[in-house]
């Protein structure tokens, strides 16, 4: 692969060989619910804790991304994984149950796409012909981390996001070895089913359309000295801004080339926020913009300025996106998480949030 | 590179270009003290909290790796680094300050290892030339986020270890831009000062000896039901003997083959274990192993176990080993930090620990 001015171009343009997500009940009633494999309606997905049932919704995520490729943990390399949890438990815990090389990595809410991009480079060296990336967050473990403990009952102001329950989890690929990724019905009766409902599983296109990692590029840390922990979309919507304004430099591309280009959690106040801050820079987004974190929920879900937590993108992506690139729908497209690189310790510390936004073009022949 | 068996072959085995390492006052009391570039008596670091106090630690050991290289930002396209805190603050409240891609990653105290194979492998991949690597901990900040206030003046268990204040960082460069690696004079006086000993800088070799990454073997997450929280050392021994059993099958190499196998923060307790579970399986340690826990402090430092956390073996390695690897010492080494992947929270959950080592083949021409 090459380096062109940070933007990391693949010669061998790892795909996407398959993909999967779980989510929990809030998320399973949102417009994107026909996207999602598999929603749980507990909030404890039948476990002891919140923290469990996070790593949970991860283990799912990753077994069925895994059954739908036909692929054993033999076939797989690197697990590149992440989340919100002190020391990332949700991923640690969720991954013991497999015997897979695992690498943790933490990006806040962009983790999905850090494991993405180091898995894909992994790929691209010869370390990893396979590996399986993964991120999660949990509504209810998010909260009494991050915030106040649920019984409180704490009010919410306008800006504040709702950190959404769910994981993505997807398998990169070297494209030497491209298999037809068909989802089978044989497959998904070996799937366990919990206590999700059977007509949350789309239909998906059986042709093989080969989605594929063409290029990423890694962030900086960029710090606004925004010190709201309430308003991380404005916390967020600078690096944002940053690192897609740099790939289309370095890549000599503009907003039009490219179907959409999907931020992860920035909500409504950020996405305004990114739009205003590229269009100072010359860069007008138009109607190429969308926000998984706004895409995720209803505006009469109560969720404020949208969803937000390191399942959103990741659930969004393995669901929503990713399917519209199977049929065709896009075909070139950004996906950048944002990530808020600060902790309850920082806050309380008065320390301002700083934050970082990695993006991959992923691209499909369909 | 190739990957046989799980372990990873470097083909252009990137070097070590320069390393840093800054500690805390005890660790600069320690057997080790020498070999340690900066010693900074204030638990502090001049800063208001603990918290900038780790930060500040790693800020330290980047910008000295960097000036001894004679390395501006600009030469560095990608920063991969970790520590304990939670979100990892340490490191991406350190890493703001530096306008260089940045990967966070979590492996509890496997991190250093955990971010010089991922940088290691970009290399190869051509995503960077040259990348940064860093890991910290902080006692006062590992204590009050782990256990108690330290203000509690808890009695602490003889199997307990002690978290290293201290924090490491290499350069790892493609072997293609080989050049000298020399520190001299006129870089030392370009160094911030801070209130370090003076004496405490060691005279360093200057020839150029490549010190290099041969291969390594990224672990697997190990679980042996140990919830003992102040037993970390018997935690982590099976993910060792995991890992290091499997990369000598793999490369069909001896313990005999290496000058030493040193291990991250096993302990006392944990060491013993290792050489038990390796002796199981009919690999016998015998004089070549040691452990950067053990040697860190001395036993008369009250620290029971040995020391521990990210900043432990990092500031060991880019202290101690490397230095010893320049002056031709030692040749070939496997450095195996270990990582306990808990969290306060699944201690109170009663969940076990589950634990991962890395581990990296370094070797010089020297």
């Amino acid at each position: 692969m090459k380096n062109i001015d940070g933007n990391l171009i693949f010669d061998h343009a790892p795909r996407i060989a398959s993909y999967a997500s779980a989510v929990g009940k809030k998320e399973g009633e949102g417009p994107l619910r026909d996207w999602f494999d598999r929603i749980i309606r507990d909030s404890y997905a039948g476990k002891d804790t919140f923290e469990q049932a996070e790593s949970e919704l991860m283990t799912t995520a990753v077994r069925i991304a895994l059954n739908k490729g036909d692929y054993t943990q033999e076939d797989i390399d690197l697990a590149c994984c992440g989340d919100l949890l002190n020391q990332c438990v949700a991923s640690s815990f969720a991954m013991r149950s497999y015997a897979i090389p695992y690498a943790g990595v933490y990006g806040a809410c962009s983790t999905m796409a850090l494991s993405m991009i180091l898995s894909a480079t992994a790929i691209e060296s010869g370390a990893a012909r396979r590996a399986v990336c993964a991120a999660s967050s949990h509504y209810c473990t998010a909260e009494r981390q991050y915030r106040f403990p649920l019984e409180y009952g704490s009010q919410r102001p306008p800006t504040a996001q709702w950190t959404v329950t769910g994981s993505g989890a997807c398998v990169l690929e070297e494209r030497s070895r491209i298999t037809p990724n068909t989802k089978t019905a044989a497959h998904q009766t070996t799937l366990e089913r919990l206590d999700s409902d059977d007509s949350a599983f789309p239909k998906r296109d059986k042709r093989p359309h080969p989605i594929y990692l063409h290029s990423a590029r890694l962030g900086r840390i960029i710090d606004f000295r925004i010190t709201d922990q309430n308003n991380m979309g404005a916390a967020m919507a600078p690096a944002a801004a940053d690192t897609i304004y740099r790939y289309l430099s370095a890549s000599e591309s503009e907003v039009q080339d490219y179907d959409m280009i999907f931020t992860g959690d920035l909500g409504r106040v950020g996405s305004r926020l990114l739009r205003d801050l590229l269009s100072e820079k010359g860069v007008e987004l138009g109607e190429h913009h969308s926000d998984c974190g706004v895409m995720i929920f209803d505006e009469d879900q109560d969720v404020h300025a949208g969803g937000s937590g390191c399942g959103c993108c990741a659930s969004v992506l393995c669901g929503y996106i990713l399917d519209k690139m199977r049929d065709g729908t896009f075909r070139n497209i950004l996906f950048v998480p944002t990530g808020a690189l600060l902790s309850p310790t920082t806050v309380m510390q008065k320390q301002s949030i700083p934050s970082i936004a990695h993006l991959i073009n992923i691209r499909t022949n369909a």
